[in-house]
């Protein structure tokens, strides 16, 4: 889409008030008195028939009567008469609108047909509008106060072009902006979608990651329409190195799904969006608690090189907190150089043995240049990554100890977090009101703060990854793909084993050999091709689960087992279900026993195709132990994903097994990624169950293979 | 001990402050103007030789210039004096005191001995003290302020008899009770126990649940000495219902042990305290965020009768937000009763559908009674156990919702945990500060807020379950124990497997049937008894893990086979370990297969033996799957055990299995618990491994064990 448009909107020349009100309490009246206390430097023209003045500004009777191009409207009139004046927008040229008003979609389907009247008559135009139902836009360094929920207050803004706010919810996102501002951690820009009839979610992320210079981008979430087009923001935003920080709501709310396959019915639609975040680089909080220290952090603009923590602590007993929060977290506490050790003893008395966490004692916090000299001690150590600081200050040394605190951070180029605390209420609010003002990362929730410093480490070490690795290469879709072409010769919709194993052979996945024989003594003879031991199973398309209709029988050994075993199979088969075609059975070779996964494809509303792996057996089903990705799956994708599992550890060396074959295991990944995305919008469910891995250069193969067409 | 000494030290009538100064900063001097401004009504002596006078008090050269008999001394004097003036305490009849004075067994060993001889001097003349090096302590309500960190806010008590705090770090302890204070929560006692020379932090407890009548009890803890002596205090808490909320630090400072068991070389001395914790219903928290809002909900002493959880939320986006938080905590997001919609509907806008969480929209709040309302039919709803209530005020109506809503709560059985909240600054602290009067639970943390109140609903739960269990009956200890008799008949440590499944048989646990065989042809006579197939193992006491040896064959189905098997074992184990001595093998029963579970016994140093468990093979081994207990083990503690592993769901119904015998397990490991207390102090390491766990009704056994003696 046409993004240049939303510069109109984010840094309008000039902004008209539909509905503009005296009273600064109303809708109308809010963004009026906002606008100008901000010191709004574009030009302002409020709209109301029933006053000629107001706040000093001329007030128009309708749009037509202003002479100047309009840049942003603000609608702040009852739903019923919003069609009327977007028209008139439409007509005068208004570039985009900010829509307050409420009853539309969110009251049922009378506000539903009047929202969409809304979308054609701005569609007519060119017209680009938030809202319906939306608290509005900020953008504080531009003083646009397009809202009705937030007051400006430029000093708790966190520095200049820090990060955005897109909330869906306007209530949420409000009481997020201002707990925000009250730390201190003010956003550049808050985005308040509304029912987002035109201008979306994805819309403004896209807008804001492309053309606003903000460092980092915060959300409140409950869903996005196009799984797709998000996908490709957050690559944007990972290459660019914008974080994502996102508070998704909606985790439990599982729409009830019948599914087919065993990965299928597990996987609910919070699992798509939570593979879809971790895939990309996205940093998904749970809460606001947790959100707000991440930001003073990712805002910073300052990626470490890996995780190891160095800990500074004015008190010993924090010290040691401080380290089982940083251990628990992910984050390493490394032992500092003996070098570093020498230069932090200096400073410490000489019954505190200098290591790490640095035990700097409260009597050296009364000291000017103790913390300084500890601090550049510590970030000079090769072996520190990023250094959590927590201290507290009493009385004269406050404005000393944190000016030296900032002389330090400007040199650093390693990620500082400062929890700086006092006894003394007064001492306590200047420390914050210090290290605000000299834009240093901090916070007072120590828990989260550290959470934060790993997110800011696993983010850094993720994005390099991500980034280096490679995409699969992929068919073209459509016609003249041959999977295509494949399944469009089928006239059914659920594909027996022997043609989904096909499928799979396609993409070049291995598959357990197998031929299909329709008597005893074909079975024989395949099997004397294939080699003994092998393994008998139902070929029938009205048979999904074989196994429990008695219709498998492994590991058979010689001609005399095979002739029996067909016809045990075949008596089985009738019994268990009458009417069902009997084509035969499988003659398959035996696989030498390996690790067994599942793999699979489940088609999710948002996302299309999406791959799943999980452990195989127990784990998945007693457990649910699997994971979801997006395709196309990189090799470092691939890797995560797997990695994801909590039997990952199963996959490497154990007892007398060696690792598995991770190589193969990535690349048929990586193929069924391929697939999915091939086959988008054809295939429903595409299960793997199992699929067997070998030890390290011995392959994986496909044992069994379920697939349901859409 | 004789607890009624510390009435003295927390409910002094006469206090001298030996060291006192005239500045309030100092150590001698923050004590006298603390108890002095928080209108201490007992006698105050302060003693110091350069002094007449002090803040208007007369001021003595020492101890024995003071007629009035001293309750408590506190001495702030340098460390080398300490002794002295401890001397002088007991020849003068002080009954308690807290020495301040740092430089004893903190600084190495100097300060050790001087430690020692503080403990001798006391203990000569039956007086009790605190520290040294510690900060003293505060019993709000008796206005002692016997400490020199924090000050006297009684405005920020949250209430008469609310909760103790007890600190090992000094600090961490006052950054703890100061966060409280600003946040309406401050502690009715706080204790820095320091060195802990006489009065560690159980008998501070111990003292704290038995006679101050807190209704809760918060902790920072590094360690305690005697973990039996804890676990003693802790049942007495829990008996009582006062709840013990502790932040346990030093989670990572693993001691390096050696061990031969899998799971003796797995546990670490956290995981005990995990246990230990769990076990004892005892809420362990990682932060003091996490900690606050427990405290504001356990000291109001409501406890929920489940975990069904009602939530109105004045912001729709919260709403869902704060169900999918209660979700991931525990918490059932329960359905409604018809009629508790009926009566909600009354309330809210037609376009609201009354469901929980009940969304009350921001419009709903700006009315008196609507929340109130709502409240109250969540409230009376039979399906609700305990209610969240997340809104926003602003402005007029702040004073009077939040006074219905004191009304209500006053009224209600149920608990009750408030958020409420302001975009206006004023409003905002209006509604925390009548919140905190009216004794209404709230907090502004909503994550761990809502994790408070799960852990409120899960410990009500957890409590009621373990005292109703009933603990497991144990043979005496000492002699006349056959387990004791047995074992001290032994001249070795490393019992043989026949011996370490004698010893579990005397507790009847069962063992697979096995006797010993010295030929090829003795082993063919007892298969023939046991019954085919049977199991081979060398029997050695030199050979612990006999698999590795080669000395274990399974599955031998005819004479023939044994009679190889036994040549072959004995060829492995001599070229496995040549000098081992080879008594046999044992010709075991094969038993058929089921769940497998690895069983044993630690000696902890702080706990002493302690009790394993773990899902068997790949579980414990890759996942570090298992759960420590303190003997003895009650029948829910030991259910609970279980409960905690994360394989659990592996011991219930699965695919064509049956649930695991859950009545046979249980008891093997109540059986456990009583040999682990019988055997206190003589066993280093026992292992049962595999525990071989039939479906219901199939019973268990002991397939192999190993047991290692002190």
């Amino acid at each position: 889409m046409d993004l240049e448009k939303l510069h109109h909107l984010f840094y309008p020349k000039s902004i008209a008030i539909v509905g503009a009100s005296t009273n600064p309490l109303k809708p109308g009246g809010q963004p009026l008195a906002a606008l100008l206390s901000a010191g709004y430097p574009g030009k302002l023209f409020p709209i109301n028939p029933r006053y000629t003045e107001i706040n000093g500004l001329e007030c128009y009777p309708n749009l037509k009567a202003v002479e100047t191009k309009i840049d942003l409207a603000i609608i702040a009139v009852p739903a019923q008469d919003v069609p009327g004046v977007l028209q008139e927008c439409g007509e005068t040229g208004v570039k985009t609108a900010i829509i307050f008003s409420s009853g539309f979609a969110e009251t049922g389907e009378a506000g539903k047909k009047l929202q969409e009247e809304l979308l054609a008559v701005a569609q007519n135009y060119g017209l680009r509008f938030a809202g319906p139902n939306c608290l509005g836009i900020v953008n504080a360094p531009a003083k646009v106060m397009a809202n009705f929920a937030v007051s400006h207050h430029p000093e708790k803004v966190i520095k200049e072009n820090a990060y955005a706010f897109i909330s869906q919810s306007g209530g949420f996102g409000t009481i997020t902006y201002a707990e925000a501002q009250k730390q201190g951690l003010g956003a550049q820009i808050l985005v308040s979608t509304g029912n987002a009839a035109d201008l979306d979610f994805t819309t403004f992320l896209e807008y804001i990651v492309r053309h606003t210079g903000v460092k980092a981008v915060a959300a409140y979430l409950e869903g996005v329409k196009d799984g797709k087009r998000f996908a490709q923001v957050a690559d944007e935003a990972l290459a660019k190195g914008i974080p994502l920080i996102i508070l998704k709501v909606g985790k439990h709310q599982v729409a009830a799904q019948a599914a087919r396959s065993h990965t299928g019915s597990m996987v609910g639609d919070d699992d798509i969006y939570q593979g879809f975040f971790f895939q990309k680089g996205i940093i998904r909080v749970n809460s606001v608690e947790e959100m707000l220290p991440l930001l003073s952090l990712f805002a910073d603009g300052k990626l470490p090189q890996g995780n190891r923590i160095g800990i500074l602590s004015s008190s010993g007993g924090g010290s040691v907190y401080l380290a089982d929060l940083c251990t628990d977290a992910g984050l390493e506490v490394v032992k500092l150089a003996p070098e570093t050790c020498r230069k932090l003893q200096e400073n410490l008395p000489a019954f505190i043995t200098a290591g790490n966490p640095v035990d700097l004692t409260s009597h050296a916090m009364m000291e000017e240049g103790i913390l300084k000299n500890a601090l550049e001690a510590v970030l000079a150590d090769p072996a520190v990554d990023l250094v959590l600081v927590y201290f507290n200050v009493a009385g004269e040394p406050t404005r000393q100890i944190i000016g030296q605190l900032e002389a330090t951070y400007r040199k650093a180029s390693k990620p500082i977090l400062c929890i700086g605390w006092s006894h003394n209420e007064e001492d306590h609010l200047l420390a914050q009101e210090l290290m605000r003002k000299a834009g240093i990362p901090h916070t007072l929730q120590v828990e989260h703060g550290v959470k934060a410093l790993a997110s800011l480490a696993h983010y850094s070490r993720h994005r390099r990854t991500l980034l280096e690795s490679q995409e699969a290469p992929r068919l073209s879709p459509g016609t003249g793909n041959p999977a295509v072409e494949f399944l469009s010769g089928l006239g059914y919709k659920e594909l027996s084993e022997r043609e989904a194993k096909k499928l799979l052979e396609l993409y070049g996945i291995p598959v357990a050999r197998e031929e299909v024989a329709r008597s005893p003594e074909e079975a024989v003879a395949i099997a004397n091709s294939i080699g003994y031991p092998v393994a008998l199973k139902v070929l029938s398309p009205d048979i999904l689960h074989k196994t429990e209709a008695g219709g498998v029988m492994l590991n058979l050994q010689s001609p005399e087992a095979i002739a029996a075993a067909y016809d045990q199979i075949m008596t089985n088969a009738r019994s268990f279900k009458p009417e069902a075609r009997l084509d035969g059975v499988l003659v398959a070779e035996m696989i030498p026993p390996g690790r067994e996964l599942i793999l699979g494809i489940k088609a999710d509303p948002t996302f299309g195709n999406c791959v799943l792996v999980g452990m195989g057996g127990i784990f998945v089903e007693v457990m649910r132990d699997f994971a979801a990705g997006i395709p196309p799956l990189s090799q470092e994708e691939a890797a995560s994903l797997l990695r994801r599992l909590k039997g990952y550890p199963l996959l490497e060396a154990f007892r007398n097994q060696g690792p598995a074959d991770l190589d193969s295991l990535l690349a048929v990944l990586r193929q069924l990624s391929r697939l999915a995305l091939d086959l988008e919008g054809k295939i429903q469910e595409l299960e793997i169950n199992p699929l067997i891995v070998g030890e390290q250069g011995q392959g994986v193969k496909a044992a069994d293979a379920l697939i349901l067409l859409k």
